[in-house]
């Protein structure tokens, strides 16, 4: 341990959450997590890190824990990566390993997500953090990194910004990171997929992203001018080539479920609020029209309904 | 057997098919059915009519034949009630069984569905009709007429109009039934409800109606205006109350699967084209935007996707 190694702390450590940690711990930082559903095998094995791109090892976290009051030591960076859903206090969550000096960094999905954060913790700084990444979990403590893995970064506050050094770890791993002024836009950039390809998923019935596009492109392009109108009117405006990019891209991708599927096949709560119903809600503030994603939005918690006869 | 006895034939004897066959027979018809997949058990024991409103007995056709071309005798009706979908072609499954004095009545659902018939028998006259009932096949030749039961006519041609004789016919049986000159602005009342409940049956995987309504009825509400803004601009407007009404009606019904549900759970082919796809191309060709039904559209056919992964 070296006298300047970073102290992190993983919260949420599912997919993203163990695979950036596993990243950041080979980039020489002290890296530990704290993580419920796998902690068991996790304290036994470590876990076990399959990539495509960097090979397979063994990540094994310098404290595993289960709350956030459990935390030894100091944390410089306290990363959370939870599924971002209206059940997950996340405030609560990470308050007690927070310090006057802990970046806390959000590696989450959706639109407007910073807020809660930022009062909670007016004197931190808060990153909002962006991975675009297929990563599945596929048993307790084995992750599939399949491809991909940039992770853009970018320091909402103006004193403090320790965006660059964290971005820095990680590419000396081999997987890209940006330090960004413009997380808001990149998070936009990514909502124009997210919210095209995690509702469909589910609605579809489990198709993967390239069966929804060879059926139904042209909806997917529907719904991303929706998502581009209402960046656009919230003062982000996208590059005029976001939505032919996220298409080309999406068709070279391999055969990829996305995590609103797999949180739905697993009969797990769905991002269904910070991804569609916080862009919705960008949508009304702007007055701006989006009907194919306020139908999506319907159709998706019409299809949580419970039956009342079967 | 009467002088008079209209001669009558049923093709598609489900469960709308073979009620209004049974209740023209208790009227003094001479009613065949053609069937094909409860041929075996209606040649046994006829139909089993177990109806709410109007008590429960049996059914015996007076011809029950598999084609149209086995039809002994001079039909005065051919009533076509089989399943609207691309699959089935209208026009031969009833050709043999037409003469020049035969009226050809279809009970069917969907939008602007006569012109093929039109175009195929141009000197018969064609009489569009729609059941506005709650009628299911529970098992092959038992049929359970739950409530509702309103059979509306309406001539297509100018020169004859046997409409309100067949209505007469279903009136006395205690089912009303009427003659209109409006046969098309009913259809697209009927629509409002088809093309909102339908779809959204099956996007929501079973939910029945009721269910629908109470978690989504804002949706409804949205489907059911794009409709009207296309009845409207297609020249047939529907009366100003007629969404407020739909959706009180539907309240007010016992908990009900729509037929779309009940096709698409027994996997046979679903009525998406009739409902939906006929409605759409109307909104096109009169330029009216409706893209909560385009989202719909695609969503159902989405759903039908094979998936290339599993």
């Amino acid at each position: 341990m070296t006298q300047n190694q970073d102290k992190i702390l993983i919260i949420g450590a599912g997919a993203i959450g163990s695979f950036y940690g596993a990243l950041l711990a080979k980039s020489g930082a002290d890296v530990s997590v704290l993580c419920r559903s796998d902690y068991e095998i996790v304290i036994k094995q470590g876990y076990s890190i399959k990539s495509a791109a960097l090979g397979s090892w063994i990540f094994t976290p310098s404290q595993i824990i289960r709350n956030a009051s459990e935390y030894n030591g100091q944390a410089d960076f306290v990363i959370l990566c939870t599924k971002n859903t209206p059940e997950t206090n996340r405030v609560k969550l990470v308050q007690e390993a927070i310090n006057k000096n802990t970046s806390i960094v959000l590696i989450q999905n959706g639109i407007d997500i910073e807020q809660e954060l930022i009062d909670a913790f007016p004197d931190n700084e808060i990153i909002s953090g962006l991975a675009f990444i297929c990563c599945n979990r596929l048993e307790p403590g084995i992750i599939h990194h399949l491809a991909y893995g940039k992770l853009t970064l970018g320091s909402l506050n103006r004193k403090i910004n320790n965006s660059q050094h964290l971005s820095d770890l990680i590419n000396r791993t081999g997987i890209e990171s940006i330090a960004t002024d413009n997380i808001i836009s990149s998070r936009w950039l990514k909502c124009l997929w997210n919210a095209a390809f995690n509702p469909l998923s589910v609605l579809s019935d489990g198709l993967s992203t390239k069966d929804i596009l060879i059926s139904q492109e042209k909806l997917i392009r529907t719904i991303m001018q929706e998502v581009c109108s209402i960046a656009d009117a919230s003062g982000h405006s996208l590059p005029k080539d976001s939505i032919d990019n996220n298409i080309q891209n999406t068709y070279a991708m391999p055969d990829y479920k996305t995590s609103m599927l797999l949180d739905y096949q697993n009969k797990k709560p769905m991002e269904v609020e910070a991804i569609l119903g916080n862009t919705i809600k960008a949508a009304k503030k702007n007055n701006v029209s989006c009907p194919t994603l306020d139908t999506l939005y319907a159709l998706i918690n019409l299809k949580l309904t419970e039956k009342t006869i079967h």
